[in-house]
């Protein structure tokens, strides 16, 4: 039924003409038609929380570059934690934060799988929403936050610190961060299914802080909850669903990733795709992986980097083209064109 | 002359009965002693330029830990774009930050090395100082920041960002980016030296920030430059000194670290210790790897680390035991103790 399928071949190792791309973030800031809709929707949170908005500006970059073979759920990671009652808010200039954050093992203890498909309607209203809207254009991505992601969330209250609390659960309590992981991985899960049921044609796990682990601590306290999810959704009768997982700062351990089930790994722009596939064959497909900072130079450098991923992965039917992370907002739109053009042009003689 | 050499040994690949150890930041926040001498002292920067209280702190981990291996000079690595006349200061909670960042190219090309010897005279005066209240005690270790890392600081203006100026800069205008970097490298190589004419036995250069450069530019952007300050330590009569390079969240690049002529590589926690002996061999020593934040937690957990991380190096005397990164202001002073103790005790086997 879907007009273009592309992406969903290639997360299935088939043969496509060309390969295929999305972008992190891709409805966002940058795009000033953004900067417009979220000016009359008011906050982040009341953007996602309207369906129509969430609509709006999901289409927004597929309406502007024909080139997308993807749309994704216009959303944040942090809804779990909110419906689990943490209370989340964004303030001023900064990145999101709760305003309860688990701070004892009380606290802990009380922590429970909130009522998924209630409290969380508002989200597959809006995938739905999104999915009549697309209109059979290209497939709808959704997503949710690994565990480990949303627990360092729900301990530090915030993201993007040193993980300080949530390590030294980790070490001192891990019977403490075992339960919140596993309540949160049966949320995840929940949360997902309720996603495909509406309309998600594949997902995705954004591990975005597995990276801090420990090289020891990686799989029990990130990667094993990741697999937790990917069964549970198996078993749930989403098989056929395509699942991705990337774990920012974890191109170190794409061979246990290799083994979690997922249907594609993301790497980041550290990563060398070409090592990477030489890691993964084409038992499962890539996706990434360009510093989102080069659309913020020029033409030269945009068409230069984009060949040398496409090169670097070569011949071969399991690459999504996409950054490394998500787009930055101070990125030209003209620069996304560029990229999206040269990856069209130059990726087609690897799939002859 | 030194009464204990073990650490230098262990740099040159010769036998010791222990595995040697010293602590990144170990003179610093969570000892006490040093929050007393830094209230006398005023701030962080009058602390670095006072010879006598830059001695009297580096000196404190050694009278409360008998087990450290070596003293590391008590400075900050942006002394050096300070002496470029930038205008480091420290903002009350934030990091530091420069008063005059590089902002564009005019202000790039009135960059140049500055009187190295006589601007920085501060350092090597504390170097002095150090090593003669060091009777010989232990080795004293000097240090830099890479190339790379100063520049981040240098055009950002502080850091921990997501490097977007520098990024941009590295793909628009490289030429602009290895001007400055060529410069930073001369000024770095000649401080190393007066560091090294000064008393240090070893010297370490630290490139925070090179891990987050993509894959494709960590060799010309940051690697490539501390080779220069390598070979230019070489040529100038510090063949014999040993050099320590550590790139943060560079793991994934250590056979192209293995080529730099450093005699040690640090490692982050992210890398496994025992893979990261399969790519180096017995070539160069490595140093690491503990996550600083298990130090926060317990005896039971830290015990069990550092046997984990001696267990996986394994037999041979090229490891020298260090955190993956420096040490947090919130450890328990007596858990220092415990890691310690641990690893006299455990790490003899392996170096029967």
């Amino acid at each position: 039924m879907l007009k273009n399928d592309t992406i969903l071949k290639t997360l299935r190792g088939e043969k496509t003409p060309y390969t295929p791309v999305w972008i992190m973030r891709q409805a966002g800031r940058y795009l000033p038609e953004y900067r417009e809709t979220r000016k009359n929707a008011g906050s982040f949170l009341d953007l996602c929380k309207n369906k129509d908005f969430a609509t709006e500006v999901t289409l927004q970059p597929l309406d502007r570059y024909p080139l997308l073979d993807a749309a994704i759920l216009f959303s944040d990671i942090l809804t779990i934690p909110d419906a689990m009652g943490l209370g989340l808010y964004f303030a001023d200039g900064e990145g999101p934060k709760f305003e309860r954050p688990l701070t004892n093992e009380k606290e802990v203890h009380k922590l429970d799988v909130p009522d998924v498909e209630q409290d969380l309607a508002y989200v597959f209203d809006a995938v739905k929403s999104i999915k009549q809207a697309l209109n059979e254009r290209v497939p709808l991505l959704g997503f949710a936050g690994s565990p480990w992601t949303l627990a360092t969330y729900m301990i530090e209250g915030q993201g993007g610190t040193d993980f300080l609390n949530i390590k030294k659960m980790l070490y001192a309590r891990p019977d403490l961060l075992h339960h919140i992981l596993k309540i949160t991985a049966e949320s995840v899960s929940q949360y997902l299914s309720f996603q495909i049921k509406a309309g998600a044609d594949a997902v995705m796990i954004f591990d975005s802080w597995g990276g801090a682990l420990a090289d020891n601590e990686y799989e029990p306290f990130s990667l094993n909850y990741m697999k937790v999810i990917i069964n549970n959704l198996n078993i749930m009768g989403h098989e056929s669903t395509p699942k991705i997982l990337f774990t920012k700062g974890g191109g170190q351990w794409l061979d246990k990733q290799l083994q979690s089930g997922a249907d594609a790994l993301g790497l980041d722009w550290q990563t060398n795709i070409k090592q990477a596939k030489a890691i993964v064959k084409d038992q499962v497909t890539l996706q990434g992986n360009m510093d989102p900072s080069i659309l913020l130079s020029d033409t030269k450098a945009i068409e230069k980097n984009v060949k040398s991923i496409i090169d670097d992965y070569g011949h071969g039917e399991r690459h999504i083209f996409n950054l490394g992370h998500g787009i930055t907002q101070f990125t030209p739109p003209d620069n996304v064109t560029c990229m999206l053009e040269t990856l069209r042009s130059h990726s087609p003689q690897y799939h002859l």
